[in-house]
């Protein structure tokens, strides 16, 4: 039996979840009709204390009009150089928005607002970008799952208002944050402009994310996700899995985290591992030994063990839904065989 | 009883549908792990005879992407004044790919290979924008339904080739003109460099659509379907309701056309009505007599028959997957007692 | 010797405007320190009662410059079909602001308020393009030298306020209406938010625009002429030539006029002219028989007398600073000699 | 009197320079007829042994076509975090071409082969930006005038071919980098595949960049230029200077060398001085003691002495045409009497 431990985007609906997707109530939602995605989306905007929520095909498409509603061409975006919305989204934010990225070397995914200050252009000196928006991802996917501290958060939204800059946090993973730290929505709602959050990674849905933000800001919303592409119709077999998985899959998370922590304890003591990423919440990143790295891949490989190759021996294990107990002792017994 | 004769993207899936749906072997589509998108992406290029087949989200992004994969920004598309592209899709063409549209005065959203011809702009004289791209669509939505004559789009195609032009065809309602035509896809899949054709209209499938074309233009198809945010994962589910229409839901659509054209000559019976545009598919575009609109509308309001005013008192029905013979009793009996 | 009728954009400057340019006092535009540019540029906005005027290398980048201050991308502007911006700025309007044109089937390049009122697309239908700018023209260049109604200019004006609608004018030929009509660049000033004006075409200028309008709206012009490519350094050469054609090249303007009028009256008795147009100012445009076409073309360049095949045997001709008396006799006798 | 080192920018024509503008035959370049742009055309096309050079009004507007040519938006430019086309060009690359920069870390705005090769991106990961060019400056700007090592600038060439990347040169200082390290114009020519050079820095010139490559690359450069409003009329006034420039001006930046060093040295000297980055070319960049700072800038301001202040106590002077011996006698003088 393979272990998928690549990404918690692998995950399939679990009986429960396809049973509430096959009896959702649905409609044409570019007539407004559909009545489960707009249960989904007032759920979502209520968690976070928002005015209003819009469900996306993808996590893509949800930070891409968040960029898009916050900038202009030209313009610039303050993150880090491990952001998503730069290394993953295949250029979009200059190609969707014309917009530059002004990446912060940040720790883990994690900068300073001391960081973002002296990365505000000055907004008289044409010459340069004007800088519009600052984006974070909580948890950092190329940072290993770890968990922003929210008063630097806090920071950072002070210096957005003192200069006008849209906030935007990218919630692929803050769920998991959220569990993992015991933070609130409201909290996080209060601190940004606009907040993305993934239904298809550790909540276990098979499709979509939703955009979080008051009027304002989302007025324009569905006009550009109807210029991308994302307007669709009987919207409500995704949305019904939505509800299914906020009502059932966010309190399992601990879960997922407490695996990952059991599998970044185990590396840490094999020979062929030079170093394990702190561990988080459900993502482990950890390197090999340059001479040991063939031996161990290969017998992952042979186990069916399926993890991430992320170069330089660097690799990956996501920890999700799927992932049992048994799982988990079946990789323990290879890693410790080698 | 709701008479729901806006448009054929209102339908829900099938019981039976539903089931193949809710049975789909799905997997991570960014992995390019999902089988039944896989068969389905197959199964349309076959019938097409095109080397590749890829599912969007939505018809507009499948639109979209195409215009992008044959453009460059600055270029031009010729269309139709009625089309989609320029009309329905939010400015997308300039806004995706930064390209104009060179409108055609075309007869019910169809024009000549001549009114192409006498379009093209003189590819040295850079003050023009380069044309790059004849684009049609079939049936025509604002046209009413109305099929292209296929020999006028091979001289289309001729042309194309003599000026090194693409040539893209939006087939939102393809299944509708090849039935109605007798006509193939192979056919169609010979004259066009790429085409879009759409699950959620007659088919009947909740979401997505699928664009075909071969494998050099379609290289990067996956690429800027990425950057719009049309990558989705467990994309089965969805894919699976398209396989099923296929294969249950093509030939049927005569049926639709038969009520539509039953509705276009109960419509040309009534005292309301001015004219009625000729039936060839499942649209019918009636004008009604200034001083009679409201009582015709009013009545069918009071019956719960939903039809969509197109403003300036013309009117449209569509008919598809729900409306049944009793329902069009129904319709007649309201529109005789007026 | 030649007799250069092809375009108004030929001239080269008098020997008195030569002299303005070498003794210009200039310095580091980039620096806001090139005072002769700064002195053209109030003096162009105090012409229109505007509060900021700036120089630009072309027309092109003027209008383009103005687009994109009025516009957001997957917006739409109404302009007229013969439109500069449409047809003459190489896909410009999308490819740097990513908006549309709807164009509209004017009358030698004019429109009145009513085709206005009815392109306007309903800001909340998000299916469509966002209007957001009206342009016109004026004179019309394809329209053949055309001037406008100034009440049908008022119309359009108060539609656009009622709409929020940016109103621009592309005045590379204004000065060619103030004197044809006996306007004022006052009243054009309070009529659009906008105006682009042409220093090298019947001012006879070597190169130059200039864009007016009030703080508001030309905040960020400058910051998108850098973005274009447009910041230059010692610009006070050029702006010299501007001030010295602004106080000494504007009535003469009527001379030009007066010589068009006489070539189409001219071209009115010739045997091989089919129609042509009313001339208005400084352009006569017309048609050929298409028998007779090639015969007048040839005898035209034989005496060395260029002027500007538009195709479809559509002829123009443009008087200009260089056309003199004695050209106009020349060409008399050839004409008369067919 | 005024002494401005804040940048050879702000040079103004010399008499004879002003002279062979004033006689330069000028023609309508929009219909390639003026001959003295061509001739400068020509003449720089020949220095770098390129079929092709193209006349732009400003150095962005160079090098923002050049980046468009090499690129489609989405696509990725690698490049030096102190390179002018992602700092001081507006955000234009992103704005006109829709590519984002990723930012080398380099010494003094250069970088090594290495840190190319670690930087592109997997063409076949559609996740990331396709990389599709490498950008170096030469002499660096914010770099100090530094000149890169051609040894190194041969293996970025190496890797840009292997990897099927393009190679642009931003020369706007190229000319010093050529004096002072004793190169040709061919072997830049043979080892880039667009280069544009400044005609309004070192060289004295009021307005003008140039941009040479092959047809191939250069085939669409007019279109760009026209797109962006950088086609102009008589731009002869304007080549003139550069062609004058070009015969008398280029071996003078020697001089311009010798005086920053002579600064350099002179600053080392001064108690005020924490640190003088080494001076290769025109520009001497130098750090100010926190507490001293304020001393030396006042008393330079006192004396009329312009320098460029860029931030946390780094302030920059630049040599130019206009920089007389008893200028820099007068400079030595007030930094040795604080």
């Amino acid at each position: 039996m393979i272990i998928d431990l690549r990404s918690d985007t692998v995950t399939k609906p679990t009986p429960k979840m396809l049973e509430a997707m096959m009896q959702a109530k649905v409609g044409d939602d570019v007539y407004d009709e559909d009545e489960t995605v707009n249960a989904l989306e007032e759920k979502i905007a209520n968690l976070f204390g928002k005015e209003k929520a819009l469900f996306f095909p993808s996590g893509t498409m949800a930070n891409q009009t968040a960029i898009k509603l916050h900038t202009n061409p030209g313009d610039q975006v303050i993150c880090d150089k491990y952001a998503h919305i730069f290394n993953y989204e295949g250029g979009g934010a200059s190609f969707n928005s014309g917009v530059s990225c002004n990446l912060l070397d940040g720790n883990r995914g994690m900068f300073t607002a001391e960081q973002v200050e002296e990365a505000i252009n000055p907004p008289d000196f044409y010459h340069s970008p004007l800088t519009r928006l600052v984006e974070i991802e909580n948890t950092t996917n190329k940072g290993g799952g770890a968990c922003w501290d929210f008063d630097e958060i806090l920071k950072i939204k002070s210096l957005c208002k003192t200069h006008n800059l849209g906030f935007h946090l990218d919630g692929a993973r803050l769920w998991n944050a959220l569990v993992a730290k015991n933070e609130t929505t409201e909290q996080y709602g209060k601190a940004f402009d606009t907040i993305s959050v993934c239904l298809s990674k550790g909540l276990g849905c098979p499709i979509g994310s939703v955009l979080v933000g008051d009027e304002a800001i989302m007025e324009n919303a569905i006009r550009i996700r109807k210029i991308l592409g994302g307007g669709m119709r009987q919207v409500g077999y995704l949305a019904a899995a939505g509800i299914y998985a906020l009502d059932n899959h966010l309190n399992r998370l601990e879960e997922d985290h407490k695996k990952a922590k059991y599998l970044g304890e185990l590396l840490k003591q094999s020979d062929c591992v030079k170093n394990v990423e702190p561990v988080e919440t459900n993502i482990v990143i950890f390197e090999l030994f340059k001479d040991k790295s063939e031996k161990l891949l290969k017998s992952l490989s042979e186990h069916q063990i399926l993890i991430t190759n992320m170069g330089n021996n660097k690799l990956r294990m996501v920890t999700h839904l799927h992932i049992t107990d048994q799982q988990i002792d079946k990789v323990e017994k290879v890693i410790k065989s080698i």
